[in-house]
């Protein structure tokens, strides 16, 4: 397991600085320290390496923890732009699940995995009585996780992701009025944490 | 103007074919049937011409006419998801612009591009009283951008992009209450056109 984890943090750091296809296994057994005999164990081919990087991003993001529910919810979406911008390899994986038709496979597990994070906060929202009445959670969360990827997309390309914060602010804007309560949404605080009022 | 449009097109086939790092210049070329004076007096490098397919979305589909307004901004998306399955150009353009990682540029044009068509429809909605009042029309366009753009990448994860229409049901139902009078909301029809009801 221990060796599995360096490999990964390693595929991640030479993926960041090679892109897909400038990345090789070789390079990537000198910056784990692992042997050819070691990496074989753990994957067969750089497809599969990639692969477990892609849909190792739980892995790779240390989110604070806090009470379940719709603040935490909206907290979390700015927790993950500031991991965007600093943590390389949270990035790298972020980038291998979007850019799937340069190596390859079609899987859902990276998106899926933050559906079901979101969906328990969705869950924890319902309990307090955050949310309207009669809401399918697991769509709610499918479309958010959408949302969120095309928004953090848009804004490396339009700002390396600078514009992120600001993104996320217009896009709980126009998804809060079909999922929350006015009250529940009057008590949030929408923007990145220590900031103070929303942008 | 004929000479750089089938180059366009001939450059978008054969990164549809090859991906990015797989296309060659000598490959465009030979299926554009310029010479090397005709490919390099309108585009100097493949990431110039990478950059030309990945900006040039509007020149590779074909949208039906319909009267503009809140209608027209719903179907249009159902017609975007045709388009990505049937349409290879398309395609190849919109994962360049997704895939910008691969090539370098940090360019949002595609991007933007989208945001003022939608924009566009956005404001005859709003003349036509479909609209909430107080609304930010360019906030709710480029949301639209990257709520689309992002929800067609996990659709096309998930399933190649066959369950994209069903997705995008489900982001307008949580994007619409921000956005149309319940009235406007009741009237529309939400789904691909010809397929009768809503999925």
């Amino acid at each position: 397991m221990k060796t599995r984890h360096a490999i990964l943090v390693a595929a991640a750091e030479v993926i960041h600085e090679n892109g897909y296809s400038g990345a090789s296994i070789s390079k990537i057994m000198d910056r784990a320290g692992v042997t050819q005999g070691g990496m074989y164990f753990h994957f067969k081919s750089k497809e599969a390496l990639a692969q477990a990087v892609m849909t190792s991003q739980q892995l790779f993001v240390d989110l604070p923890d806090a009470p379940d529910g719709l603040q935490r919810l909206v907290d979390m979406s700015f927790e993950i732009a500031a991991e965007l911008r600093k943590n390389v390899l949270f990035r790298a994986s972020v980038r291998l699940a979007v850019e799937q038709g340069e190596f390859g496979p079609n899987d859902d597990t990276a998106y899926v995995e933050w559906a079901h994070r979101f969906h328990r906060q969705l869950v924890a929202a319902q309990e307090r009585g955050e949310l309207l009445p009669s809401l399918d959670l697991w769509e709610f969360a499918k479309v958010l996780v959408g949302a969120y990827t095309g928004t953090q997309l848009y804004s490396n390309a339009a700002s390396g992701r600078a514009d992120l914060p600001q993104r996320l602010v217009w896009m709980w804007r126009f998804l809060l009025p079909a999922l929350a309560t006015p009250e529940a949404v009057a008590a949030l605080t929408i923007g990145p944490s220590g900031s103070g009022a929303a942008a």
